[in-house]
């Protein structure tokens, strides 16, 4: 069978809403009912949303170290301030930008963004990704009798890119990746690099399909895609390796 | 129309071989006829081996620079000196890995690959691959009297991820990046991190269905992705942005 994605439009959202519900009534007004296998991609600001994570970013006190970070980056204190408190790590940045890391997931400014959301207010990462994507699929099992993947996907730039791709912030019910290292290849040799990102694949796919802009589409169905199922709880960390291992983190900022 | 992906098998080949007949043989052999709008997402490596582009690494002689590379990162100073001569920039690296950049694409070891080809040889980066993909891209039109986009596509990390997400390494056909600068947001607000790397997305897509191990799947068919089709010839720096411009290159590296 060919891998199919089924785009599920929206509804603007002003206030925190009931995800599961949504995301229901999202499905029957796109005329499709989930079936076994069928993984859903869903944005990271969508639930946000759903969370009512969003702050006026003028009603927060910036600290000492903000006000730093701000001038060295060329930001508003208060959003220093914000990314300062989302994220674990502040790696350094240009102008506009850092990169940052919090709970495994490495983003320019902690994730933190200022569209599609009011003026004067910026959306933050969902609190607790992978408990909100595990509960999703329990209820999607109780509702509809189906085991689906639940994949909570953001836009991200790669090293040296123009444009974002996706990336998957959490997910459950499938294996975030592939391991192919007992595999073998082509002409019998061991495989090297083993793993392949499947979430992270399919969160680019369902970049390809939300758009950035006004047309609202928050989710989306990815039918046949081979992803392997699961019940077992997916670790926060399974998708991250160290950065004491990570070549970019280790092998930029230098030239030979 | 929902996008649907569409994997195309191939046969195993030992040799350099005509890329655009063998395509067309593995699409009648999958009951395949290219559509108007369809994108051709190919394994870049199929490409190299198309062209012969494999190198028996014993054979190279090691340079001063390449022992000392080889020394530093623990690696074959043959193969170290493959990477010196297939990449322009080479910033740093862990045990095994340097990230180098060559023709405008970051990559691990110049995108050299030792998996899917005889033991003791490698596989380089292909030979002018916009151009292969503006050639390949001339020939559906002749045959098959329809437009097709043409993605070369490799596998690579993110940063501080786990596992290999598809990157595209050229194009022709269609627009490599949607540019929604002109575009709002639900709310009305100018967007900012405004362009989708549309191609590299699709390449993503192509990566999940093509596997990394014996399966000999180096292509597959994405049919109504919505890509902008476009004559005009695609420039080797569009996908890329200057590294003095790059979040990753000038932020990784340092702590604050």
């Amino acid at each position: 069978m060919p891998l199919t994605v089924l785009p599920i439009k929206s509804t603007l959202k002003k206030e925190q809403f009931d995800l599961f519900e949504s995301l229901v009534t999202d499905l029957e007004n796109s005329s499709m009912v989930p079936l076994e296998g069928d993984v859903l991609v869903i944005s990271s600001k969508y639930i946000a949303n759903s969370q009512g994570r969003v702050l006026e970013y003028n009603k927060v006190m910036p600290s000492f170290d903000a006000e730093k970070i701000g001038k060295k980056f060329r930001m508003k204190p208060t959003i220093a301030e914000i990314i300062l408190r989302e994220s674990d790590i502040i790696f350094g940045g240009i102008p506009g930008f850092v990169i940052t890391s919090s709970d495994n997931i490495m983003a320019p400014n902690a994730g933190i963004d200022k569209s599609n959301t009011k003026s004067g207010t910026i959306v933050l990462y969902p609190n607790e990704p992978y408990l909100v994507a595990e509960h999703l699929r329990r209820k999607f099992l109780l509702k509809f009798n189906v085991h689906v993947g639940i994949i909570i996907a953001d836009s991200r730039l790669m090293p040296g890119r123009v444009g974002t791709v996706g990336v998957a912030i959490a997910c459950s019910g499938i294996e975030p990746t592939s391991d192919l290292r007992g595999e073998k290849d082509l002409y019998g040799n061991s495989l090297k690099v083993t793993f392949q990102a499947v979430a992270d694949d399919l969160a680019s796919i369902a970049n390809l399909k939300m758009g950035e802009g006004s047309d609202a589409t928050p989710c989306v169905l990815v039918r046949d895609s081979n992803a392997i199922l699961t019940d077992r709880k997916i670790r926060e960390d399974e998708m991250a390796i160290s950065y004491e291992q990570c070549v970019y983190v280790r092998g930029l900022g230098m030239r030979i």
